[in-house]
């Protein structure tokens, strides 16, 4: 069963959530916004469903709700942020902002962040830069789930990776994907209807191949992009290692199998060479390249011509990137989001226990 | 049959063939240095066994040996360079080297280029930045042979992303992959041993999944990484229409369905909306970010930490990318290249034409 509640009030719910933990007006403003906009997107595992697991890391005293975020590092095109041990739902934001700081003063910025922790979507964060015509990256590593080409070893989180880019007429191209077969939240789902799942998504223990959508419980591990090495499993390994080094070894936050877990009741990793996990952000000011104007053209005429493209029976045209997304967003915004009963659940024991009424439903 | 030639005579012939057709001896070199880069690092299908492609490209008048190579564009961080057409063997590096010298002014440079042709193998050019302790990053666009996730038309190219990062004491960290399951040389080994290739690397020309090697000759596509949708190829569509975007749009070169091939005898694509075709190039100072020795030994550790994890049976280490080409490179250089012999009838053709001696089998 599924209940239906407004974007506005998941989102005063959950900015007042967030104060009540010890985030200032603004950071809870911040947090809610990041935090929402995966619901919005149609994202449901990163949304308004982790509120929960966010107040049970600063209850577990793993994060730090009212950071002193400080450049530790900079020079005119480039900066390392340490995000204090804070929520990275309000971290992203301030690094993003920074990278888009310096592309306004010198055509590029790229932000290396260290001591944060997770930060929802990373699309959200990307997407800053659009409102002023620069192309948005962000990515971020997380703690280990999957196994290298050829390992049976958890090595690398999900790693995902998000480029925003202005278009003119069309909707902006919005990439944002988890540098695996399939993203954690997709396996879930399908551990909760007790299905299998296809052959590419998870090993077992010893690295054969599964179909079982519980075999990470039992020791195995998620898989790199591509699946196996015969369909390129180690280009999707290469891909989640780059995101990891300047992420976490260009800031100086954790990487590879040292990067703290989500979830407060998993134990933290031993001999940690870093400060909590790392981001990396970017932002290219479009006309610092071409006129915006004409790069926008050319991009809707990309758009336009790959919409146009033909396809397979059945498919009435090619997915742009971020275009589903958009219309998921005007449909949620419009009708409410809907949320599973557990997650509702969840909701009203915060609920009660901060005496914030969740209201709506 | 296979012939073995050294690293020295097969970089002297290559050189000379490109003085011959107009490049000056700079240009020679730089170009001859771009394609040997990848016989010494296996990449068979990118190295010498192409000089007669770019001949050929020269005689179509689609290549300009003796370019103006030029900024056209730029800030303290970015710039677009003009390849006059010129072979992107030698635009790469000099855009490349731009890039690395606004690293060394401002942290970090970035660098579309537009007007260029095909660059060879995307590592060498990435690898340039490591000697100044930056990590550096290439990649470029090529003519469509991909059809995005549920389409049957070919509007993508196999678009490769390379990115070199230094280590300390361990060999520096390069990634260089085409954004398809497989890249199209392996297809070809395929094809000329007439053996089947797996499903998800390429589609009949209805969309239908294949094993036949030969698909691409009957109007079929290659796969973007991830090999169909239930396996991620959206995530490959995405990184491919990425590097597109990069290379041909912020450039002004041309992008999908309209960037000139390779082969000289195919027709160039009509209503073409750019300059040839596009690469794009950056490279990040790493103390713009921290301390380059704290890095570094960091990066070793991540590197020693990556291959002592556990493996399936019959695998010795997990593969550091870029650990193999060191191996190949190391070995080629003693024991020489082995070139088969339709690329040795090539390069004794070129040798006749052009009064130069192969030299050295």
């Amino acid at each position: 069963m599924e209940k239906i509640f407004s974007y506005a009030d998941l989102f005063r719910f959950s900015k007042s959530v967030f104060e009540k933990i010890g985030c200032s007006n603004l950071d809870a403003d911040a947090a809610a916004k990041s935090l929402l906009s995966a619901d919005l997107r149609g994202v449901d595992s990163h949304g308004v469903a982790r509120l929960i697991g966010y107040v049970r890391l600063w209850e577990a005293g793993r994060a730090n709700t009212s950071p002193q975020m400080k450049i530790i590092h900079e020079t005119p095109s480039t900066g390392v942020v340490d995000g204090d041990r804070g929520l990275g739902l309000v971290v992203a934001p301030f690094a993003m902002q920074l990278a888009i700081d310096k592309a306004k003063a010198v055509g590029s910025g790229w932000v290396s962040v260290q001591n944060s922790n997770h930060f929802g979507i990373a699309g959200h964060h990307a997407m800053m830069a659009l409102a002023d015509d620069m192309i948005g990256i962000a990515m971020t590593n997380a703690s280990a789930l999957v196994a290298p080409t050829f390992s049976t070893q958890r090595m690398l989180g999900t790693n995902p990776i998000a480029v925003a880019i202005p278009a003119g007429e069309e909707q902006p191209f919005v990439a944002d994907f988890a540098t695996t077969t399939a993203a954690n939240g997709k396996l879930e789902i399908l551990q909760r209807k007790n299905q299998p799942v296809p052959y590419g998504w998870v090993q077992k223990k010893d690295g054969e191949a599964s179909t079982n959508a519980n075999e990470l419980k039992e020791g195995g591990a998620l898989l790199p992009l591509g699946g196996d090495r015969e369909h390129g499993s180690h280009k999707g390994y290469m891909l989640g290692s780059i995101v990891d080094i300047f992420s976490g070894i260009l800031s100086g936050a954790n990487f590879g199998p040292w990067v703290p877990p989500f979830p407060a009741y998993l134990q933290m990793p031993e001999n940690m060479p870093g400060k909590g996990i790392g981001h990396f952000f970017g932002a290219m000011r479009i006309d610092a390249f071409r006129p915006a104007d004409d790069f926008k053209s050319n991009m809707d005429q990309w758009i336009r011509e790959f919409k146009k493209a033909k396809t397979i029976d059945g498919i009435p045209s090619v997915i742009i990137p971020g275009e589903p997304e958009v219309e998921m967003e005007t449909k949620r915004r419009d009708e409410g989001i809907p949320l599973v009963e557990s997650v509702v659940e969840d909701l009203l024991n915060l609920s009660e226990r901060f005496s914030v009424e969740l209201g709506g439903h």
